[in-house]
């Protein structure tokens, strides 16, 4: 069959049909919640390096890139008002361990401010993305929708290849952060994995696994870290 | 005529006809040039602001008022490209004023931001709504639009008031902090207009004028502090 090849699961119907099992909606609530709180923990974070830009070209794109992480947020904010739930209700839980990355990582220079932009972007998208494939078709659409590229990407990986080209030495120093930011996003997740039992749930089978599958997390947080490395190589740096 | 009592003057004309005059398109391209710079001054104000804030609620609504702000910078830069300006030359004149500013009135917490905000905000729509009148139909529709409420006012209002009536002493600090907040923004705005002859000319009568009406500037800057003292009141704050 087709969509084995492809390593894609079919539709498990919609968000009316899934949500009737109170597991996975407390699933998604909780998944629509980190994501919810990390659009707007982007949007702030972006907002702040946008302060070290080297010029106003760069500080508009870094204010452009935070301004369209903020609408994300919105969509997100009205998709969980819309299913009734509680949009800071369900952020709560997530908000400490996102600024304790945040507080745990706060870049001291520009560049740094550049690989963090990016690399975290790129590690959420993994993390969604891998998710996705698990979600009823309506959360699906809306979780792809605002893990579209806002540009983040292409921009770090441009000015940061200039600046390692401009001075090797850079380099190292920025390849020590890479692997930084890595180790303390994997230690957050964690975190998170082991507190939100029906998220995890999720993560590691969909709605219809009960029981909780260490084994299938450490694999997934894996796949995410093997995309990371490949990443930091494409970067001109070493992870 | 209805035109004078309601104490407008009529159409200078479009873009195209106005801006064949080389002191009038000068003038424009500095005021939409101070205009763009202040949008994106506002964005990373309000975005730092939002870290103050002390909720998640309040956070969101900061973070969307900065988002607005940025979407009215893109559509200055982009008109400012449309008529063969460049950008960043045409903000970079008011990026030292504005940021004297901002360096001089850093709020120490939420309510100090959020006043500021909204007197900064206010100061500004007047100036813009002063000058407004003696544009061109295409520039001076551009200037309201981007001029037009994002909703700093009825929430920065409503969650001072709250603040006063919870403990009447934030009021005199508050009042204090308003007057403070004026005397720089004029001592900035004073600064400008000593150094930038074209936008001068505009503010005092339009690019038909010649010369130069220290007089008049007067004037315009002692209708934006009544107009700035009427708004002290109504948040409960002497002024």
């Amino acid at each position: 069959m087709e969509t084995q090849e492809s390593g894609e699961v079919g539709s498990i119907g919609d968000w009316a049909a899934c949500a009737a099992d109170p597991g996975y909606r407390a699933a998604v609530l909780d998944l629509l919640g980190a994501l919810a709180y990390g659009e707007l923990s982007a949007f702030e974070r972006l907002a702040e390096d946008a302060k070290f830009a080297p010029g106003l070209v760069d500080k508009a794109a870094l204010a452009r890139m935070a301004s369209a992480e903020f609408q994300h947020y919105q969509q997100l904010h009205d998709r969980l008002a819309e299913v009734g739930a509680d949009p800071t209700e369900v952020m709560t839980p997530f908000v400490e361990p996102l600024e304790a990355f945040h507080r745990l990582t706060a870049p001291s220079d520009w560049l740094e401010g550049l690989v963090k932009a990016y690399v975290g972007d790129a590690i959420a998208t993994d993390f969604y993305r891998e998710v996705a494939v698990r979600l009823d078709d309506d959360t699906r659409d809306l979780v792809l929708r605002v893990m579209a590229d806002t540009g983040h990407a292409e921009f770090a990986v441009e000015r940061v290849r200039q600046a390692i080209a401009d001075d090797p030495r850079v380099g190292g120093r920025l390849a020590l952060w890479g692997r930084r930011l890595m180790g303390e996003a994997l230690s957050q997740a964690q975190r998170v994995v082991a507190e939100r039992d029906a998220l995890s749930n999720l993560l590691v089978g969909g709605a219809r696994v009960q029981g909780f599958d260490l084994v299938e997390v450490g694999k997934m947080f894996t796949r995410i870290t093997e995309a990371h490395t490949r990443r930091m190589a494409a970067l001109g740096l070493a992870s």
